[in-house]
């Protein structure tokens, strides 16, 4: 964990935003594979993570926010535990790390929030997505658990994001040192891209470089030559010459904070002369989008260059046509990219989209949209320095959505579906990166993983064949 | 998944031992990590797996034991999500695939088991362990979710139980194709032995090569210098010279079965002459037991026949002292393997763990024992053919657990503690393999892992120092 004074400062500016009732903030417990005590890699709750730093199961903390009184909820091992375990830390030896001075049972937790209750207090917490914490909570609230989440405090949210949307010094060097990770993930991959290897063994491959890392991945591995296919955990494909390599891929560091890139190589390590038409437009919207990002901008005014810088490529291709600043008004663009150009990220690659994803990535000056494609953007709100977000174009060719799109008539105005046809079956790349918002401008965090097409061939070459 | 013929079969079987109310089985949803989209690795519940085999989130059947009707639950994908997803099986053809013939939405899955409820049948199930079926059951019977799980099926679990016991062909041969698998695990991980390796770095290669291979880690990998901590998933510990390095680690197939197998690796690749010593006593007690595994013995007859090897070993040593036969009835042995010899595996690696441990591994004949040590035998009953265990001894010096019994006086006749104290540091040894208990008698399943000690640092020196 960070150092003592980072947990104490989060939870001073915490409190300085709140002033009523109790914060009740819950640690995750194990989570359950196939049987009680198979569980799965524990991941800590990134809220818990960033106030308090601990990194273990079981625990739950309340602040309030009119004393300043701070208690963590929590049980000591037992001697027959250490038999098992080894030896434990102390609750309390725990509870000081994070700067807290007061420990009690975790069976107590119910007692303390009931007594805020009933003096009339608000409960502030933050939305469970795990069934067994909103069991929990919803004994300790008196509450159906099927309830909990729509009692969470929208007031307390908002006050968590606007912490957590500005990465301390010390996040940032997390973050930066873990890159390193990210980058072997991608370059093994690409080393790997050769007829005959299977999505499922890359896909193992990288898995392990992130947990070798220090962590697990920071999200589930796409690792598919059907690019086009966006939410894609299929891993039954083996690769074949020409086909085209789309890695999806993020590790959490050892202080779980994410990394998330997108690289997409040629198979044997060649791209066709179509292939690297396309692949140049998402190069180049990736280059315009990063040269766009800094303070001041909103990330949608991002979100409409990478638009138009796509939209003018496929003209040039002949794959659209018409005025280019209509299409991409009118949205004809989404059919190449129906997502977002990117998202914050931070404790979690959707840097708290356990929130509300419309408070995390909107405000009042910022409104999400209803268009489709731009209603998937998740981020559009003004950067600010020390803002960390994914910058993610994409050009697909999503046969359902191609077909959908004609049948009803849509774009005929910009859309060459003629010529659109033809590439059926392409596939989709998409290239991504982390970037910093800086002081006055942005920049990638780590070495850049190799994005020029010559420099991916290069390095796919270099590979196993 | 096998073929339709398999999964119709087994609810045969199933319908031939019971004939009043329904079964209730539910599949898994997908497991939220961090937020509600984040998902762990879908896998599904082995009940459902095993009677339906549909690998996909969301399912849930019901048996009906009076008419013969089975329906499975569930809900087609929109058009929306295809374009997303990608082209996706329809409920319909994935029930076919699984011999049944009537789908229902999810939705109508109350009102199916409501009606059964009201007409006063049994509605039998398995004990949900996560949270978000224990919720959506609640909903379903009309009870609290915290509630559901003391409402499990006694008669439905034994049944499962006697059916999923014996291991039939098709499920011997997935076992055994995936041997290969576990195989390059522990021998990588034997290869990695080296000073300056970090666990965490082996971890992560481990994990890596299983999930190549088909399926994630079928248990929480241990890979750690501490062996002698037997719950010990930290992995931050830098190889040294000398230690011993201990790898619990196994792989699940590509339909879900479990490898689970241990090995014991002298880091830099020459065991000291004190720990061939006992590592000697572990392959010994090892070999006996996979010699006396066979169908009619009790697995609680060989779990003594291996604490009689262990106890006999470390006399020969001078660790233990008096006479065996009453060590060993005592329980003394127990400082040194406080574990059980096995358990039953199968589509899970602690085999129907999630039903009661109680009723996979005892019966009315042998029941379990309330002996330090001998409680932690998971599996005692008698054998029978196509029955597959783990044969897992070991033996280790935990600190805690020596300076407890001593200043409990416990075994002063059995125990040298003298001599014991100078082991403290030593770590521990386990050896495990997975064993097909036969028509005659019993075998190793797939190739043996190195196991004998020249045999097993001849594999740590052929690899990268």
């Amino acid at each position: 964990m960070f150092k003592t004074e980072v947990y104490i400062n989060r939870r001073t500016n915490l409190k300085n935003k709140l002033n009523k009732g109790i914060a009740l903030i819950m640690g995750n417990v194990e989570a359950s594979m196939n049987y009680p005590h198979n569980t799965y890699h524990f991941r800590q709750d990134s809220t818990f993570l960033y106030f308090f730093g601990l990194d273990y199961p079981g625990l739950a903390a309340v602040i309030d926010f009119e004393s300043g009184e701070e208690i963590l909820f929590g049980d000591d091992f037992t001697v027959d535990d250490i038999i098992w375990m080894g030896p434990q830390p102390k609750l309390a030896d725990n509870a000081q790390k994070a700067g807290i001075n007061k420990t009690f049972p975790f069976a107590r937790l119910q007692e303390v929030v009931k007594k805020a209750q009933e003096q009339g207090r608000p409960v502030h917490f933050t939305p469970p997505y795990r069934g067994k914490n909103m069991m929990t909570m919803g004994n300790t609230l008196g509450v159906h658990p099927g309830k909990v989440k729509e009692m969470a405090s929208v007031e307390f949210i908002k006050a968590c994001i606007e912490l957590r949307s500005t990465k301390e010094l010390c996040e940032l060097e997390e973050m930066e040192r873990h890159m390193g990770t990210a980058y072997n993930m991608h370059t093994t991959a690409m080393k790997l891209a050769h007829p005959g290897r299977t999505e499922q063994e890359i896909t193992g491959i990288i898995e392990g470089i992130s947990m070798s890392g220090g962590g697990i991945v920071s999200f589930p591995v796409i690792c598919s030559v059907r690019g086009e296919t966006l939410h894609n955990h299929y891993h039954g494909n083996t690769l074949k010459q020409g086909d085209l390599l789309l890695v999806d891929a993020g590790s959490e560091s050892p202080l779980h904070y994410a990394t998330d890139h997108t690289r997409t190589s040629p198979v044997g390590g060649r791209f066709t002369s179509q292939q690297k038409d396309i692949y140049q437009i998402v190069v180049d919207t990736n280059n315009a989008a990063l040269a766009a990002t800094k303070p001041g901008i909103t990330y949608k005014e991002c979100h409409m260059i990478a638009a138009r810088t796509i939209a003018c490529g496929l003209k040039e291709l002949g794959l659209m046509k018409g005025d280019v600043d209509e299409a991409v008004a009118e949205g004809a663009h989404a059919l190449f990219m129906p997502h977002g150009l990117g998202h914050m990220i931070g404790l979690d690659v959707h840097d708290m989209e356990d929130y509300d994803q419309k408070l995390v990535g909107y405000d009042d000056e910022v409104q999400p949209s209803s268009q489709f494609g731009l209603n998937a953007l998740r981020m559009g709100r003004r950067l600010h320095p020390n803002f960390v977000v994914t910058n993610e174009p994409g050009i697909y060719f999503i046969p359902a959505l191609i077909d959908k799109f004609r049948s009803e008539n849509k774009f005929t105005d910009f859309i060459n579906y003629e010529k659109v046809e033809k590439y059926k079956g392409f596939g989709g790349i998409r290239l991504e990166d982390d970037v910093l918002v800086t002081e006055t401008g942005s920049r990638i965090l780590g070495e850049r993983i190799p994005i020029n097409p010559e420099d991916v061939e290069k390095m796919v070459l270099s590979g196993t064949k």
